[in-house]
């Protein structure tokens, strides 16, 4: 069986920068098997969900259709990618999860927590993360590096104000509150290559801490 | 406050056809105010949801994520148009709601009964039926009515299995042992004229017992 890690965060956080190097990092240490993913993850009928998502011109959609659309993405998502890949033994990385469910539209949303978990208790099925990175930053200092980066296009999210990305972060130390024996928190407020050995540095443990073997180069 | 009726029952139950002629009988008491729907009801969001559900390329679709984006579309229905309808008084009557769910995806299919009650729990958020008419008749007498009539398009399901239809059946009437407050089974073997008469006394008798007040002529 594979192993199956989450990465979490607000806004600019740096979680998908930093996974990047640390992938490398374990690539070199004889970890070849990693297979990194987002949802949609490419699957053709999460992606069509995602376009009624993300249609501009859906300003009616009520905060609880969202929540089933994004429970029906990630089921698909989970169907037809995460459990071929843990079932192949890989170490499947995947760039926000339900955790983002909880705190976007659970917390810092209008659903409730309660009920997105409810949601994503049926949704996912036992399909849980052995591991949760969670990339705490003041959304202060994560809006502040995405606006320095360029390359970077800023969607909707990183417009919304700032009392709302404070929502968010409160919103994922409760969740790592709630769930101690799965999530770990990262200072992402710490320069760039300090959060890569940090990270680098966890999850390396949790493998060997769970038998996870490399592949010999 | 208005009166939610939904109208139930398999292929070929002559609900719609029925219902038509109720319609007309009970806008003739003075009942004006009825105003009909099916999902995905002219919502534009339920619509798009519906052409990920009806495309045919979705044969990887995974039964969770189906029950998830009917839910989608139901939740978005209710918001747009039977919460707005019943609180303006209207007398709702929609073809085929919740009970659609639990029959075709929790027990003819293959999610289980429970967690498509659950999740419909979620998404209608209490706006339940007031009452469920509940055509039953053998499939086979349905099929053969369907077969008969040259205007009305096949569909998919028309095409699956008699032993499936025999399961819809089935289930139909167990869901209406689960919930005999609100629905009521229609014997629709019977001919046309005599549902007509025994849906038309049945929804009458309901609107006077609730104190539902027609609209003087």
């Amino acid at each position: 069986m594979g192993y199956f890690i989450t990465i979490e965060g607000g806004e600019g956080s740096g979680k998908t920068s930093v996974l990047q190097e640390v992938i490398k990092l374990l690539n070199n240490d004889g970890y070849t098997n990693i297979v990194t993913s987002r949802e949609p993850g490419g699957i053709k009928i999460a992606t069509q969900i995602r376009e009624v998502l993300l249609d501009k011109e859906n300003t009616m959609m009520d905060a609880l259709t969202e929540t089933f659309l994004f429970a029906a993405s990630r089921r698909q998502h989970i169907v037809e990618k995460v459990l071929p890949e843990l079932d192949k033994g890989a170490i499947f990385i995947c760039d926000r999860f339900i955790d983002s469910s909880y705190v976007y539209q659970g917390i810092a949303g209008k659903v409730g927590l309660e009920r997105v978990i409810d949601i994503n208790e049926i949704a996912t099925m036992g399909c849980k993360p052995n591991l949760t990175i969670l990339f705490d930053v003041d959304p202060r200092i994560g809006l502040e590096r995405i606006n320095k980066n360029k390359d970077r296009e800023v969607n909707r999210l990183d417009l919304a104000s700032l009392e709302y990305h404070d929502r968010v972060r409160s919103g994922y130390k409760q969740i790592a509150e709630m769930f101690p024996d799965r999530i770990v928190v990262i200072d992402a407020s710490k320069p760039f290559e300090e959060v890569i050995h940090d990270v680098y540095t966890l999850v390396k443990r949790k493998l060997e801490e769970n038998g996870y073997e490399r592949i010999s180069k």
